[in-house]
């Protein structure tokens, strides 16, 4: 099996149209995870590659009947255009999840987006001219690197420990920065149970990152779409929560990011984001120049989901499994892999599994592929090349048995070098 | 009742934000259109403003019970991520319906996006560096002058009569603008029954129009939502269709776009290209950056749709209905405005009205909300400031009786001129 050629577009020589495009079309690349979609969706691959929320124990029987009435109730606003911003009740529905994590707001300042990742294609969008800088945590989530690449941004990695970003080092970093006169946009954090580090930013952390960032006139992207995911049901308070402003009605320094991808479902494409007065209303004219409107149909599931079924309850679920998925996740890691190391989550989706030395994760793919066993190699998750020693584990999909057959796997390929 | 309070935003000074934004985010601005939405929906003003389609006459009661059984039985697969480039089966499927306008391709060359408009800001995106130009029908659709302008695409009027873009004319302004070395990247063309001009492009025009863009190097994006709602059914092939080369099997110099929008509904966001292999490569990217993949939730809704239910039968339907409302603004235009003049469409959702010399369609748009009829001022259509003789009316929407009440209104205050 040669996985390569999954990425392989045609020879661009091949287009005719090659010396017609813009600039930022050059910077459009598949992603290592994407690329893996087709081979590990095949049956006889485990895969612990994607990001894909476990939805088995959806209410699906009952929203079947619930969409149903809704569609012939309420049909033609379903289906019909709806405004840029979001549909309203949606907008404040949200706002009691995050609200779990300490972000208060109206829905004034709720936008909704086509997942989180537009919200990031929209900040992005209103904020990078080509060559400004963004502060990414290294490693950093894949998507959001494709999106910063695209818009030509220069992302600048910024140091992560077990408790996440160290207030000290990153104060220095922007003093650096700010001397060489860098535009520096904004920080984009994944304080929870981060992709692909499984690191959570420590609660007397935030505050100091805050401040940081109000002292160099930083705006911070908080995007939090795992929060409600600990294994235990701890909840930290986001660093929205420290920055919120009740005079105001938002956080003045902060955009935060939800999404129902992670504690509900992906298929529907629907995120949102909280923003201050004057981002938000750069971000609506976003979503009407990209989309018009976000899809109504998508909303009033939404809505309908969350007003009649218990979904804290439904969460408290699916953290029982991912919970016991991590645990097979950690066993098999000690009993197979003992000599790879990493920094166990407490909730979450992945492991960032660092692999002894010699070994290069992108080198032994297609290796391990043929083992049957897919994984995301380390380097897709940094701007700058780095991440060949690690990959990223996901426990999120599937099943406990699968996933210690997976490490299994991955053993007989990593333990013969 | 202020209308142009509607339009503002705060006052930009009180953004802190302000000086950090991209150079791109100054060129967003709310549309003529979305901004009258909040006042268009108020249940005392007939708007001929929106170009909703009418919805009514859907199959609500029968697909309410399909999307049941679709949930309860293929729930996982609905509600989890998809693909970047669109759900398979409608991307097959899709091609049953520009089929019926001579797009010819299969399913490799379709991509899917959350409407028309997606597809614009994808197209838009990977071909314009700012400064690029565009050439497109003046007036023109004011969504696409919007995602134009949020890429810093430079808007090339392009001169239309009754049978649409002049190929005369046309060749002399490529001619022109080669000469002056400007970088022409793409003509973006309505060609049947054009938003909001009304206008078709006649069959003779299309293989001339695009031999001259041939000629010149220049790619054409044809963006058809409106080609199979002609009052008396008759489907002129596509320009798509004149280029399509069998063994390729795609049309190599252009982009066609479709849309669910106005023949099904817009709630879904649902609208797919049909592109060249290396333009094609460089838009499913995009859609990855963009927003991961479109929802699987509305792609498979859309897709039990046309396979469970008479969706050409339903197209007629509608082609009935806008005939009846075209017909009764005609008749009432031909009562109570016979000094405003414009070409009678024979398709489509609009009538694009030259109003008496002297008055000003945006200087007495207040007036007419105040009387109880909202349109949408001509301005709006045109990047250049013009448009101000000229507004856009709508009969998509309202009844028959509304539509000759709007039009009664509007002449209250036009014939006071």
């Amino acid at each position: 099996m040669n996985f390569d050629n999954l990425d392989a577009n045609l020879d661009p020589n091949l287009d005719p149209w090659r010396h017609r495009y813009a600039d930022r079309a050059s910077f459009l690349k598949s992603s290592e995870i994407r690329a893996l979609f087709a081979v590990a969706t095949r049956p006889e691959i485990v895969s612990l590659a994607g990001g894909m929320p476990y939805l088995d124990g959806m209410p699906f029987k009952e929203m079947g009947e619930k969409v149903k009435e809704l569609i012939e109730t309420r049909g033609t606003e379903m289906w019909q255009y709806g405004a840029a911003q979001g549909f309203e009740r949606l907008r404040e529905l949200v706002l009691d999840i995050c609200g779990l994590e300490g972000v208060k707001s109206t829905k004034e300042n709720v936008v909704i987006t086509s997942g989180s990742q537009q919200a990031l294609d929209y900040i992005t969008r209103i904020f990078i001219n080509p060559g400004d800088v963004v502060l990414a945590e290294a490693p950093n989530y894949v998507g959001a690197l494709g999106v910063f690449r695209s818009y030509q941004a220069r992302v600048q990695n910024v140091k992560i420990d077990k408790d996440g970003i160290i207030p000290e080092k990153f104060e220095q970093l922007l003093e650096r920065l700010d001397r060489a006169g860098e535009r520096v946009k904004f920080l984009y954090t994944v304080p929870n149970f981060h992709n692909p580090a499984g690191v959570t930013m420590s609660e007397e952390r935030r505050p100091k990152i805050l401040e940081i960032c109000k002292k160099y006139g930083i705006l911070i992207v908080e995007d939090n779409p795992y929060g409600l995911l600990s294994f235990d049901g701890s909840v930290l308070p986001s660093i929205y929560s420290y920055d919120y402003d009740s005079k105001l009605g938002f956080a003045p320094n902060v955009v935060y990011l939800g999404s129902f991808s992670k504690i509900m479902a992906p298929g529907f494409r629907v995120g949102w984001m909280v923003a201050p007065n004057g981002i938000r209303d750069k971000l609506v004219l976003s979503s009407e120049s990209a989309i018009l409107c976000p899809s109504n149909a998508s909303q009033m599931t939404l809505v309908t989901y969350l007003e009649n079924f218990d979904w804290k309850k439904q969460i408290r679920k699916f953290r029982e499994i991912y919970k016991e998925r991590h645990s097979a996740m950690v066993e098999a890691l000690g009993k197979y892999l003992p000599n790879c190391t990493y920094n166990d989550p407490t909730g979450g989706f992945y492991i960032w599994l660092k692999v002894p030395e010699g070994i290069n994760t992108k080198a032994i793919q297609n290796e391990c592929l043929d083992a049957g066993v897919a994984y995301v190699p380390g380097r897709g998750f940094y701007a700058d090349g780095k991440g060949d020693d690690h990959m990223r584990l996901s426990f999120c999909f599937p099943t406990p048995e699968q996933i210690t057959e997976g490490i299994k796997r991955l053993s007989t390929v990593i333990n013969k070098y």
